[in-house]
C-alpha cells in the first residue's frame, strides 16, 4: 500500500533525527487559501485530499485531523492506511496536542517543518505540546518526498494604473505613513495578495487566486520584491524598478532579510510571517518588532478600494451579468422545453463558457458549486466527476460562481427553482432573499462593525428556528482573492469597523440536511451615504447585476419593503444589462425583471 | 469663600505629608451606581454635584474631569473656585495623569485613598502615571473632612424564598460549584448588590438601590456577612445564620479578611476588591487568585432569574401598570379639558403617588426623569424645582421612571404627544416604537450576544440619518439594581451570551438637540422559544404592561409586523390591567389599548 510505504519513509526520517513525532499542516509559507501541489503532503502521504487538515504521524501511529466539509471523503481515502480520523469539532475530539502527549513520553522530540508555522503559531505550538519538545526544522520533505517538484511559477502581468487606480510608489508610500516608524525598518511581507496589490502584479501560481509566488519586504525607500526568476521578463523587470520595485530571487528572500543592515529592525506580523524567515530576519542580531495589525499593515489598505478598482469591479459585473443572463436563458429553455436536462456541473461549466466570450475573462476565482437538491445542503459541495448528477423538475439548483477579469473579481450565488416546490421550500427562499435584502438596505454610523450588521441578514431566517452556521459576508480582493480580510460580516466579533470602499459578500443560507440548501449571495459595496448632525453613515450599493429568481418567493412573507427593493434592483440590473444582450436574451431578462406585483 | 478652605486643608494634609497631589474619584468602596454623602467627597470639595467626576488636587492647581451630561452643571458650580473644569471625550482633552505629569516632576508623590479604588484601577493608574509615583494612603478625608459623618445603615430586610426562589444555602452551593477550586479558599465580596441577593437581604442605604452596605466573605463551608451592627436586628441574625450566613460587624471586614486561615487563598474580582482590602487579604501571606470572570462570579448567577424572581417581576408590572394608568388618565383629562398643564415634575410625581397607594411600593428605582419638549433631548435630564417647566399642547413629554416593589423592579418609559406633532417628530416616534418592537420579535440562536441584536434596534433609526449614543439594553435586578450586568444589548461588543431567565431593558430613542427627546423602553424576559434540528433558540417576552402611546404613530412606516406586534401587545396590556381597575379607568384604557387600524 502506496501510503504505508510513504509513511515508512517518514518514519526513517524521525528515527535518524532521534525525533518521536512531526505535525504537518495544510498550508504553504505564504498562508493563502490555495497552495501548489509540491506543498501537498498530506495529500501524497495519505491520500486524504480534502483543503483542511492537519496530520501527526508517529513511530507507531498516524492520525488526521480535519473539519466536518471533509468528514466523509476523508473516512473514504484514509481507509486502509492505519490513519486514524479525527473529526474536529465534535464531542471527545482531542486535538493534536492531546493526542501526541498521551502518546509520547515527556521530554521526547516532535518536530515541524519551521517554513510552514508562523512565529505565533509556532510559539502557541510549543507551549501546549508541553512536556514535550516542539523542534523547528528544515524542509523535511526534500528527503522524505523524492519526486516532489518544485513550485511553479507562471509569468507575471502588471497591471496599470488605469486598473489599480495607485501605482506602488504612492502605495509604499501610505504604508510607510500608517508604520509611522521614528527609524528606518525592513518590513517582511510573505502573502502573496499582499505582495500582488503593493507591486500591482499578477501571475497564476496557484488555483484561482491570481497572485504570484513570492515574498517582499519594504523598507522606508523602497519595495523589494522576491519572485521566481524565470517569471518576470526582462521589459516587465525595467517596468516593475520604474514604480520603485526591485526585483530579486524567489530563493534569495531569507539571505537577504538577515543579511541587511542589522542596525535595521524588521517588523511583520507574527501571524504572516513563518519561523524559518524570523529565524533568518533576526540571525545576525537585528531587532525584530511585531507588526500588531492582525495579518499586517496592508490587509487594512487593501481592503479600502479606489475609484479605479470599484469601476473595476462594475465592469466586471457587467461581463459577469451577461454570461448569467445566456447560461440562465439556456437552461430555462431547457426547462421549459422537455428536453433532457443538464446535469449540475453542466450548468457551472455552460457559465464559464459564457464568460470566456470576453477576452478579459481570466478563469474562475474560486471553485465552482453547482448542487442540485440535496447536494446543495452541502455548503462546500464538489461535484464528482464521474457520477454527474441529472438535473430534475423540482427542487432548487443552487450555483456559486465566480469570476476573475483582467480587472475585477466576482462571486454570485443563485438558487433556481427548478419545479414544483413545498411550501417549506417557498418559505426558507423567501427568509434567505428577505436576510439577503435586508442587509442590502441597511444604512449605518460610522464606526459600525460587521457582527452588528450580520443578524440583519439571519435574523428573518433565526425567526423560523433555522441558522446558517457560516459568516453572511467576506471582503473580496480587486481582480484578486475572492475571500480578503480583514473585514467581515458574521456573528463572532471581528474589531474591523466596515468603510467606504470595503467591498464584501452578502450571503444568507438555509441548508436543510438531505433535502435542498439555499443561498442567494450579491456582491455589495460600502459607500458613504449622508452626513447629519449625528455624524456621518454609511450604505451599502449592491454591485451585482444577476437577476433573482422570482418562482420560489412568497410575497407575502417578503414584505412590502423588499418587494420595493428588489423591484427596484431588477429594475436595475435590467437597464444596465440589456444593452449587452441581444433581442431574445433582452426579452428573457424583461420577464426574469418583471415587478412582482 | 468655603471650596478654597477646604482645598486648603486637602493641600495641608499633601504638605504634611510630602506628597505633590491627590486623585479623588466619584465612586465608594463598593463600587455602586449610587454612594451615601459621606463619600461624597468631589461634592464637599468642589461643589459640583454631578455622580461622574474625577477631581485631582496639586499644591497649586485643581482640576474636576467629568463627562458630557454634566459640562453645563459643572461649569456653573465650579465658578469662582479655581478648579478648572476638563471635558472628557472632547478634542484636546489632557487625562488626569498627563495633567498630573506635566504639572509634577518625574518622582513626586501622588496619592489616591487605597479603598476607593480597586485592585486594578490602582495598578493601571500607576503605570500611567510614571515617571510619577502613585502612593496609596488610608483615608485621607478622615482628618481633612472634619463633619463628615459616618455612613449611615437603614435596617434590614430578610426576602423570604417565595421572593427570592432560591436560599442562600443553595446559592452559596451553586457559587463554591462554578468556582471548581481544588481546596478550600475564602472569596470576598464588596459589591452590595451582590451580597444582597447572596445573603437574600435588601436594605435602605443607598438611594434607589435597595442594598445593604456590605462586605462578605465565602469559604467552602461558609458565608460572613459583615454589616453594620446596628442593622441587623438579633431576630434577624438569627434567621441569617439558619440559611447559613455568618453575620459580623462591617468594619472587621479587613482584619477578618487578613487573619483568617493564611495558607487558604483568596479569591475575588480585581476590578471590584479595593486596593485596600487586597493588602488587607495578603497582608498575612496568604496567596491571592483573581477571579477572571469580568465583576466575578455572582453577576452572571444572579443575572439569570429563576421562575420566583420572574413571578415577582410579573407582579410588579402589574402594580406598575396600574399606577401607569391612573396617571395618564389623569394627564388626558387635563390634556382634553382645556384646564392648565401640570408641570414635568408633577407627572412623575402623580406616578410616584399612584404607586404608593400598593402596600408593596418602597421607592423609584431610579431618579426619574420627565422631560418635556427640548429637555427629552438630555437624555439624563434632571428637572430644577425650582423652575418647574409647565407642559403645553404641542411636542412630546417623555417619562421614564420604575419602581422598587418588595418583589420586583420596574423601568419603563413612554413618550407622550402631548398636541401637535411636526412630521419629523411623528417620522421619529414611530422609528423608535418601530425599532424597540423589532428587538421585541426577535428570535434567536443559543449563544447570541446583545451586541447582535443591538442593530434590530438601531437600524431604522439609522436608515433615516438619525442615532441613539447609549445602548439599547441593560440588565435589571430583582428587587435590586436596575442597572446590572454582566449582560447588555449595545453597539459595543461584550463577549457575555443572552440566556433565558436574563431580564434587559429594551430602549431604543432619538434625541433632536433644542427640540425634542423620544424614547421607548419596555422590559424583556430571555426565554426559550424552541428546540430544532439547527439547535435551540430563544426569544423575549415583555414583562412590561403600560399602553404604548398611538396619537404619533405613523402606520405607514410603522409597517404590517410592527403593526400586529403593537396590537398583540396592547391586547395583553388590557386584559391584565383590566381586572384591576375601575369601570372610568377600564374604559380609558380600552381605547388606549384599540388595535391601529
Amino acid at each position: 500500500m502506496k501510503q504505508e510505504l510513504r509513511l515508512e519513509r517518514v518514519r526513517e526520517y524521525l528515527k535518524k533525527n532521534s525525533l518521536s513525532g512531526i505535525i504537518i499542516p495544510s498550508n504553504d509559507p505564504h498562508f493563502g487559501e490555495y497552495i501548489q501541489d509540491c506543498y501537498k503532503i498530506i495529500s501524497w502521504l495519505s491520500g486524504f485530499t480534502g483543503e483542511a487538515g492537519t496530520l501527526a504521524v508517529t513511530l507507531d501511529a498516524a492520525a488526521l485531523w480535519t473539519d466536518s466539509r471533509f468528514f466523509i471523503q476523508a473516512e473514504r481515502q484514509l481507509e486502509g492506511t492505519g490513519i486514524v480520523l479525527k473529526k474536529l469539532k465534535t464531542p471527545d475530539c482531542e486535538t493534536v496536542e492531546e493526542w501526541l502527549k498521551t502518546r509520547l513520553p515527556a521530554g521526547m522530540g516532535v518536530c515541524v517543518d519551521s517554513d510552514l508555522y508562523s512565529l505565533l503559531s509556532f510559539r502557541q505550538l510549543k507551549k501546549n505540546l508541553q512536556p514535550l519538545e516542539l523542534l523547528p526544522v528544515t524542509d523535511p520533505f526534500k528527503e522524505i518526498w523524492s519526486d516532489r517538484g518544485e513550485a511553479r511559477a507562471g509569468k507575471v502581468r502588471i497591471l496599470g494604473s488605469d486598473i489599480t487606480g495607485e501605482d506602488t510608489l504612492s502605495k509604499h508610500s501610505r504604508i510607510v505613513n500608517t508604520l509611522a516608524q521614528p527609524t528606518d525598518f525592513l518590513y517582511l511581507l510573505s502573502s502573496c495578495d499582499d505582495i500582488a496589490w503593493l507591486c500591482n502584479i499578477r501571475g497564476s501560481d496557484v488555483d484561482y487566486n491570481p497572485v504570484v509566488l513570492s515574498y517582499a519586504a519594504i523598507s522606508k525607500e523602497s519595495v523589494f520584491l522576491f519572485a521566481k526568476r524565470d517569471s518576470i521578463p526582462e521589459d516587465l523587470v525595467k517596468t516593475l524598478c520604474k514604480n520603485g520595485v526591485i526585483t530579486k530571487d524567489y530563493y534569495s528572500f531569507e539571505s537577504f532579510i538577515s543579511d541587511y543592515s542589522t542596525d535595521i529592525p524588521r517588523i511583520a506580523p507574527a501571524d504572516r510571517l513563518t519561523l524559518s524567515k524570523y529565524m533568518a530576519a533576526t540571525s545576525k542580531g537585528a531587532e525584530f518588532i511585531p507588526d500588531s495589525n492582525r495579518g499586517g499593515v496592508i490587509p487594512m489598505l487593501k481592503a479600502v478600494k479606489n475609484k479605479k478598482e470599484i469601476e473595476g469591479f462594475r465592469r466586471a459585473m457587467l461581463l459577469d451579468g451577461v454570461a448569467w443572463v445566456k447560461m440562465w436563458k439556456w437552461l430555462d429553455e431547457r426547462l421549459s422545453q422537455n428536453r433532457e436536462l443538464p446535469s449540475e456541473g453542466d450548468v457551472s461549466d455552460k457559465l464559464s463558457v459564457m464568460r470566456a466570450e470576453s477576452q478579459d475573462y481570466l478563469g474562475e476565482s474560486f471553485a465552482p458549486i453547482s448542487a442540485y437538491g440535496s447536494n446543495a445542503a452541502m455548503p462546500h459541495y464538489e461535484r464528482d466527476p464521474e457520477n454527474p448528477v441529472k438535473l430534475r423538475r423540482k427542487s432548487f439548483l443552487l450555483v456559486d460562481t465566480g469570476a476573475q477579469y483582467t480587472f475585477g473579481t466576482t462571486d454570485t450565488t443563485r438558487t433556481i427553482a427548478l419545479g414544483e416546490l413545498t411550501q417549506e421550500e417557498r418559505l426558507d427562499y423567501t427568509l434567505v432573499l428577505r436576510g439577503m435584502i435586508n442587509l442590502s438596505r441597511a444604512r449605518f454610523p460610522q464606526g459600525t462593525r460587521g457582527a452588528q450588521l450580520d443578524f440583519l441578514a439571519r435574523g428573518e431566517i433565526c425567526r423560523n428556528g433555522k441558522l446558517y452556521l457560516h459568516g453572511t459576508g467576506h471582503g473580496i480582493g480587486h481582480a484578486l482573492c475572492v475571500h480578503e480580510g480583514p473585514q467581515s460580516i458574521r456573528m463572532e466579533e471581528n474589531p474591523v469597523s466596515l468603510v467606504p470602499g470595503m467591498v464584501l459578500s452578502n450571503e444568507p443560507a438555509v441548508y436543510v440536511e438531505g433535502e435542498y440548501g439555499i443561498r442567494t449571495e450579491n456582491t455589495i459595496l460600502c459607500r458613504e451615504w449622508k452626513s447629519t448632525a449625528w455624524g456621518d453613515f454609511y450604505d451599502f450599493e449592491t454591485l451585482t447585476l444577476v437577476p433573482v429568481d422570482k418562482k420560489a418567493i412568497d410575497k407575502e412573507i417578503l414584505g412590502n419593503e423588499a418587494t420595493d427593493w428588489l423591484n427596484s434592483y431588477h429594475k436595475y440590473v435590467r437597464e444596465m444589462l440589456s444593452p449587452l444582450l441581444n433581442d431574445e436574451e433582452r426579452l428573457w431578462l424583461a420577464v426574469k425583471t418583471a415587478d412582482l406585483d
